[in-house]
């Protein structure tokens, strides 16, 4: 199973340095997770994620609990040796996928009965479901099933969530094996309501679990409020445990919440973002399908030492991109994802100085 | 500009063993060229080219010409420096797509007009403007403007045709700049009539070029069919000059007609059936998502060396075609071209050991 290591606070802000030794290697945190939904992060290979100094990915319960199914992976070996990734991997529980994507959802104290988005197949997902599902793939962290309401939700609503979600988590924690190679996550939800999240950090963290997550974030609230909520909830988490934010997000964001103590991020949007062509620079967003790039000889980023970067001038990233071929969407992904994972990587070399406050001021200066 | 060194000529078979000098390098021929349509070898980028081992690749006048023009490729240093491939490459016509994609096409003697297929815009090819378009891209080979008439075509069409493809020979020499980098190739034509291919390429092969090429090969008649024609029309072609059969094949067609004294292939066969999922192996072809494939963890072909076979299960490669990864399109595109390539290698071993007649006969047996 996985421990953690506190390795040095920011003298000025909550910002981490850690290290979190798993099965399959050891993680530096902070750190940046590339989301591999079906079991591939969308148009890279594991070559490609090595070679970007990627430490661990994500798979997506829901959709491999649908294709090719949890049972075939654990068939062939488990999901590691499957999508041949031998660095370390995390799952998370399916909830958050079932509450986006699949049809005729029907939420009960027994956990949420589903039809796949694929096929309409009926489906469900408990505590115990989800553990078995994660437990068959063995990824090194797996997480606590439960919900994710919108932001917008009532507070009653929240509330009772809130208990299910609690009562949830107990049936994760009985259903887990320890002994096994998968660490188990609680997740702390609670919305922005800061004596909702108090309450639920000390009823999860009750367990003494491998590790913790925020969950409820980036789900429809302002960038400004979720900087003020993961402020307020990443402290009450216990500092000898890897605190991960689940689906977050920008570079701003990253950056603001690893100064609010976060060690964990995911998010889809260096991959998303970069098949439609939008990509992230020292200098900005560049769309690379914009007019003002037809002659353009530079690199995207005249300041990244990616393949992309290190190869091809926006003149040709935009004829890829405009004439629809295929490496486009590999070439943008490498840039894209690179820079999420330096930009960590800086952070990281930041809090190891001490000067962790300047970094994340000098970043949301040059924020455009 | 090119140079063609003949080294072997096999003890049994026509097969030739040579090497191309070129602008940018060396090429062990027999070779095969993998097709970059728009300045991209389709899903696959350079480093993949580099490390597979491709020695050369097509670009297609054509489509660059509509997009992103000659123009601006010249303007940004040629198309090598613009796709960022510093290996040979060797453009058409661009008379093959005219007659296949191009819409409202019209041929006359001064050339053929047509409105691009991308947005109706008219445009005209012509020899001239096919040598002008060519040497803006700045190929270390690019071919002679033509025409190529389907194989049903009449013989007195043929014979029309031929007359008009020698005159533009003619003034596709006029308009070559034999001091530039480009190494201009004459095209024989004249279908499956043995009396025309011996007339035309006394014709062609009548003005001192680097190279000649067989046009109106694989464009409807049998496989068998085109290894007779191949048989007669190849030995007809200067032996001190390279041989370059356009738009072959299929394995077998590559290793007959290397044994007719063929030294350069090109074909989208490998690129676009991976992105089909149809894999060729050296037991058969592997439609990859085919069910038998569930739950199988041997690699794609276990005599193979690619890192697809290298890597991953013929399951997950599944997985990754059936879920629609984009990542699938790489690693089968990856897999195609490393069997083409290293039949060409093996190929090439076999001439230079005398022994081609023997791996040409092994090879058809082979053949289910």
């Amino acid at each position: 199973m996985i421990r953690y290591e506190l390795l040095h606070v920011d003298a000025e802000t909550g910002a981490r340095r850690g290290r979190l030794h798993t099965p399959h290697g050891v993680i530096e945190t902070p750190v940046f997770m590339p989301v591999g939904t079906q079991g591939s992060v969308k148009a890279v290979a594991p070559d490609d994620l090595r070679a970007l100094g990627a430490q661990i990915i994500l798979g997506n319960t829901y959709h491999l609990m649908l294709r090719p199914t949890e049972k075939l992976v654990a068939k062939l070996g488990g999901l590691h040796k499957f999508i041949a990734w031998e660095r370390p991997m995390l799952t998370d529980s399916g909830g958050f996928q079932v509450y986006s994507l699949a049809q005729a959802r029907k939420i009960s104290e027994e956990g949420v009965a589903f039809q796949s988005h694929l096929d309409g197949s009926k489906h469900m997902l408990s505590p115990e479901r989800s553990m078995e599902i994660q437990q068959a793939l063995g990824a090194d962290v797996i997480m606590a099933f439960d919900e994710c309401p919108p932001s917008q939700s009532e507070r009653a609503y929240l509330e009772q969530s809130l208990d299910r979600t609690t009562r949830w988590l107990a049936r994760c924690v009985k259903a887990w094996r320890p002994e096994g190679p998968s660490a188990l996550f609680g997740i702390v939800q609670g919305g922005m309501h800061e004596d909702l999240r108090r309450r639920h950090s000390e009823e999860v963290c009750a367990h003494d679990l491998p590790g913790f997550a925020l969950g409820g974030y980036a789900v429809g609230e302002t960038p400004e409020a979720m900087h003020a909520g993961v402020g307020f909830s990443a402290p009450l988490l216990p500092k000898d445990k890897p605190r991960y934010l689940m689906g977050v997000g920008t570079p701003i964001d990253l950056v603001t919440c690893i100064g609010a103590g976060v060690d964990m991020f995911d998010c889809v949007l260096p991959t998303r973002t970069a098949r439609h062509g939008q990509l992230f620079t020292s200098q900005g967003k560049v769309q690379i399908k914009n007019a003002k790039y037809i002659e353009d000889e530079g690199p995207v980023d005249p300041k990244c030492s990616c393949y992309t970067c290190r190869t091809f001038s926006r003149a040709y990233l935009r004829h890829l991109f405009v004439a629809q071929e295929l490496v486009a969407m590999r070439l943008n992904s490498l840039h894209n994802l690179h820079y999420f994972l330096h930009l960590v990587d800086d952070a990281r070399a930041a809090i190891e100085q001490d000067r962790y406050g300047e970094f994340l001021r000098e970043f949301r200066a040059r924020q455009v």
